[in-house]
């Protein structure tokens, strides 16, 4: 049986549904994969709780995320709260995303690359600031960088462009990468609502935050499709190479006019070769009925790959939950060891 | 650079399309993948043509499908027809489906095994016949058998139940996953046609056959779907334990009454956990406006995983044609080395 030691950076809702997901699969995990995963470390703003054998998730499973679970946890077992290190053989990342530095995942990932670990990345700041850099530094060590969780969570994204489509020629990549904004979009269609309305329910339902200029303005979606852009087609493109658009310009008359012709707007970010350029974009678009992502409603998400052999495979669903993240990085630790 | 011996069983039109693909992008999987694949066998009804060398495919792809390809590129290269021997590093298995016996195909898989090759099958019959079996001497000799090209080719089917939900529990499997039959319900429902008019209409298009039993009475369904369930979740069932029930009692009627509603007849071919079993089930069903499946049109293909962890999944595309299951089979090949 292989053994495994994951430290996680970060202690929110999705790494807190991570350590559930593993406290209630290890055995199954075991009997599938041949592999005991064994969380030794997780690191919060306050400190490390660490143990060499393996923390006892039966008992952090039950405390609550951040800084308050991981200290409970720590007094506990009375363990003493370290400085956060490097040890063991996947990284999960879990931080708040910072988009302006990348940090502290960035530092977090170099760290855990020079101690020679694969990293399992559910934050987009760092990959965002710096996947080329970070996949080079990978590339150097031998080690892998995975990143499900950052670009679409549990809908199948990386995975179909680099198993599912091997060996086949991506043409162009079309997604619904955010659930927010796909959720403001079905709501001024089907309520036949204005986009400050369908913003209001949006936030009265918990799923826009506060201030939801990171969904609706496109960036959350140009940040995901520069992720799956440079990781499938190689490329060192950065934020500033893609034009982006929000949806926050499209009317109820507009909404009402596609709709006479069976389309919907949808928020697109999309990757199209042209020539020998990758053009990345992320705009409102009109979608006819026959395009497949016209069906993908409310939080869900959805991919369309165009390929050269294949012909078109569009894929829906993972509707934004903690769980689907978690799980999204599960599947990537898993998938490192194949 | 690694170095890939392939040889081929069965000569006809996906075979020649596979051989295609990697004249044409021989190169770009040496720089992608760092792997050289060659061919270095074909076999046909009358012989072998080989070369340890490996043929060679700027000729080879140019000639026509079957025994006189074969026999034209023997006589062009001066080689003697040899009787079939399996040798190299990989089978991709092509021989038209025989769903009695298995044959010729489970004599050629067996063999491969036992010289230590891997397969790639993209005929049914063998695995139908005997899966587990096939599996379990794959196993004791550290070999894979995969058969994307078996079960919807170019539809990533059991790419996502292994890659893209490892990990998460998947309860249930529900696929439209035979293309004539899909054609013939969309053409009744959007042309207003008899199932007999419909039927008719496939035929005329060469979409479907001229003894169509195979695809409208949900054999093919049953297939594919056991080949899935006895893949992802281990189980050893069997064609008997389905209950097939085929599209041609659909009438007009019926299909005008579920569209009242929304709705559309698909032919589903299932696989659902309940209590300690796995039921497999090939039947017509209506399909209601929200559930994905609905949107699969004419030759195209869909499949929805229900998972524990990641909710729901559908993935559709993949419209039957050989050029997308030689892109299966080269897809598993690819797989094969990671």
């Amino acid at each position: 049986m292989k053994q495994r030691k994951i430290v996680i950076t970060g202690y929110g809702t999705v790494a807190k549904e991570f350590v559930e997901l593993l406290y209630r699969k290890k055995e199954a995990f075991i009997e599938q994969y041949h592999t005991e995963y064994t969380v030794i470390g997780v690191v919060g703003s306050i400190g490390m709780i660490y143990d060499p054998e393996g923390l006892d998730l039966s008992i952090l499973h039950g405390l609550p995320t951040g800084s308050i679970g991981i200290s409970q946890y720590a007094s506990m077992k009375d363990l003493v709260l370290e400085s956060p290190s490097m040890k063991g053989d996947i990284l999960v990342e879990c931080t708040p995303t910072n988009l302006e530095t990348g940090e502290p995942a960035l530092s977090y990932i170099k760290q855990a690359l020079e101690a020679n670990m694969d990293i399992v990345s559910v934050s987009k700041g760092a990959l965002v600031h710096s996947l080329p850099e970070l996949l080079a530094i990978a590339k150097a060590k031998g080690r892998y960088i995975k990143y499900s969780g950052a670009t679409a969570a549990a809908l199948p994204t990386l995975d179909i462009g680099e198993f599912s489509l091997a060996g086949s020629t991506i043409q162009s990549i079309k997604g619904i990468l955010n659930g927010t904004s796909n959720f403001i979009l079905t709501s001024m269609s089907e309520g036949n609502l204005t986009f400050e309305k369908a913003l209001q329910l949006a936030q009265e339902n918990g799923i826009a935050e506060k201030n939801p200029d990171l969904d609706i303005k496109g960036l959350d979606s140009a940040c995901k499709i520069l992720l799956l852009a440079n990781g499938l087609f190689h490329t060192n493109l950065t934020l500033e190479d893609i034009v982006v658009d929000g949806i926050e310009k499209v009317t109820k008359a507009d909404m009402q006019r596609a709709k006479i012709n069976g389309c919907e707007w949808k928020l697109i970010a999309s990757a199209k070769k042209q020539r020998d350029r990758l053009v990345l974009q992320v705009k409102p678009e009109i979608i006819p009925p026959e395009n497949p992502l016209i069906h993908v409603k409310g939080t869900n998400k959805g991919i369309l790959f165009e390929t050269e052999e294949m012909g078109t495979i569009c894929c829906v669903g993972g509707a934004s939950h903690p769980k689907g993240a978690a799980a999204a990085a599960m599947k990537d630790i898993i998938n490192l060891i194949r």
